[in-house]
């Protein structure tokens, strides 16, 4: 079964689509907000929907460990029927979070062991066991079990690692498609931050006709100059006509640059986990709730925002929520970023569409990354 | 402005009414959710609109020290600005935080010094001191300040602090009616489980026209049987048309024995404690979401119950969310708690419309407190 990746617009590189899957349509360039143990930390299925949220993620490795693929198989369709989502669903292989295991862990042609962080038991997972869990939670896209290299990492050790990853996104094909599978599966593209490596990356992948592209190992540690340079030399040389995905990106300015230079789809946890720790995202930067510049401040967190948290309710508010620890701070605060991130989303697309798309950008580029004053 | 509290039926004691508040009607027997921090634990106020709740409590002890009244008061509307709540909101006086602290304080006729919880500074607070932050909180209903009796205390105990209670009650009153207030203000009940000191405390206050009476040091610890002796003995002596308040009962069990008895408010932070704890209410009982009988139960939370957790969600996922700590397991829990509690309200109003709250109240008497084979 082929995916239907349906491109509409595109200005330079940056494109427009529809990507046909089982439970639904995706219109990208897409965010995907992170559901690491079968939920959006904070979030409620229907205030996703609510956003316009078309597809989210989740955690292979986590749901493996609690509560382990078994218990969310005996669910209706799997992990949409034991979260309550019944759109999209990306799942990832497991191989970034035993990747940022480090210490706990041992690769080996076979895969990999490690100590498991919930309870210290010994755990294995090789790329057929990623995958068959993957098969088990039923998500529309399954990603290939991968061994995300380090940054810094030599030539050498890239290499090593790239090649390894090679060999399991082959076993990782075989198995997810060995009979009729719920959903698609996505090779992952290594090689660090060596172009060389990420062409031959690309070639070996070329053997077999995988549902879209990710790139993998990036955003771990890497300066911004690399990440792009990386993007520009992988980008043009994987297929125009499957969906391309950059995984663990990013701030709002780094998805508008990677969008222009080619990609699709995004997931990241910023906009969520920033939300806990009190750092919001604003038209003028993210600035720290926290900050007791706010305490008496009885203005909208952002006053271009149209979310219901910055139509209801005052900074003064959700800095008292945040002191006093308060759940409601936090959901507050994660409906506004992800608003943010979805809306940002939306406003690419159509300028896309318009043509636009470099307008958009000069504006989005332009935000500090952080509210200077508001971050003292 | 005297307070609408319209009669419309009966059943022995038990009466159900229209309370007229400045922020909208509330429906009697009422039972009000604890938003101690200006927010009910977990919940949006839409959510809790959805549930039909009419009425919340806001505790002026906590808001005192956290924002601070006057930070609440830069608000449209002080506290329902503040906390986007636009029904009406009952605040106590603050009499039962101080009692709660006890190594803390200090009481004396003027009022009560205490170490703040929350930065261990000294704070003073008098009866004059909590019904401002009440009228600057602009509650519909404020409470007298009250100096809440230890359970157990010996007579001359019970009656040395009733008696303080009645004066702090009289210069509460003579505060809050200085000027034009937001609301109304209800009085205290004490004595202990001393049916002779209740006495005296309602001809004490019987010197004012409260807008309602509460019953207050009572669920402090005594026996049931005690409680529903001084119940027993107290409510028939309450103006009958004005409401009467059982402040801070409690379990389903002890609202519907009060009701019988003719008490019409309640408040209690079960529902919401209960949740964050993993323990539910169902028709079978209290359960324990974290036991692991639940582990691999794919059957909704209550079969009987049609909130929207027991509608999308099963045990085993809402267990999973409470091993993991995710946030999205204790809103689950506390909408499916709250909903229940709103839910044996209406039953306990339409049953006493109907004629037939004999019958509802055996049933509910029969449901076990905890669930002995979940809880095991």
């Amino acid at each position: 079964m082929t995916l239907r990746f349906e491109l509409l617009h595109s200005e330079g590189a940056a494109r427009c689509a529809r990507l046909h899957l089982p439970h639904g349509v995706v219109e990208t360039p897409a965010f995907m907000p992170v559901g690491t143990y079968g939920t959006v930390k904070a979030m409620a299925p229907w205030e996703l929907e609510a956003l316009g949220v078309q597809i989210v993620l989740g955690n292979t490795f986590h749901l493996a460990l609690r509560p382990g693929a078994e218990i969310v198989g005996l669910h209706r369709d799997g992990l949409h029927g034991f979260m309550g989502w019944t759109r999209p669903i990306l799942t990832d292989s497991g191989g970034f979070q035993v990747f940022s295991l480090a210490a706990l862990r041992q690769i080996s042609e076979a895969g990999v062991r490690f100590r498991s962080p919930v309870d210290g038991s010994e755990v294995q997972m090789s790329p057929e066991d990623s995958v068959e869990v993957q098969r088990v939670l039923r998500s529309d896209i399954a990603m290939a079990f991968d061994d995300c290299t380090a940054y810094p990492a030599t030539e050498a050790q890239a290499r090593e690692s790239m090649e390894r990853s090679m060999r399991w996104a082959e076993r990782s094909y075989l198995h997810y498609y060995r009979d009729e599978p719920p959903g698609h599966l996505f090779g992952i593209v290594q090689g660090g931050v060596h172009t060389t490596l990420r062409s031959a990356s690309l070639e070996a992948l070329g053997r077999r006709e995988w549902a879209g592209l990710a790139i993998g190992g990036l955003a771990v540690g890497e300066p911004e100059s690399e990440r792009l340079r990386v993007l520009e030399h992988t980008v043009p040389l994987m297929p125009s006509h499957r969906p391309r995905y950059l995984m663990g990106v990013g701030y709002p300015q780094d998805i508008v640059a990677a969008v222009q230079r080619g990609v699709d789809l995004f997931d990241c946890v910023m906009p969520t986990r920033h939300a806990r720790n009190g750092h919001l995202f604003t038209s003028a930067g993210v600035i720290n709730i926290r900050n007791a510049c706010y305490q008496r401040d009885t203005g909208p967190l952002d006053p271009e925002c149209r979310c219901s948290t910055c139509q209801r309710y005052t900074r003064a508010y959700l800095r008292h929520l945040d002191r006093c620890g308060e759940i409601l701070g936090v959901r507050l605060g994660t409906l506004h970023n992800l608003h943010f991130y979805l809306d940002l989303m939306r406003q690419i697309r159509a300028s896309i569409a318009a043509g636009t798309l470099a307008q958009l950008s000069a504006r989005i580029l332009a935000i500090p990354r952080r509210s200077p004053a508001a971050m003292a």
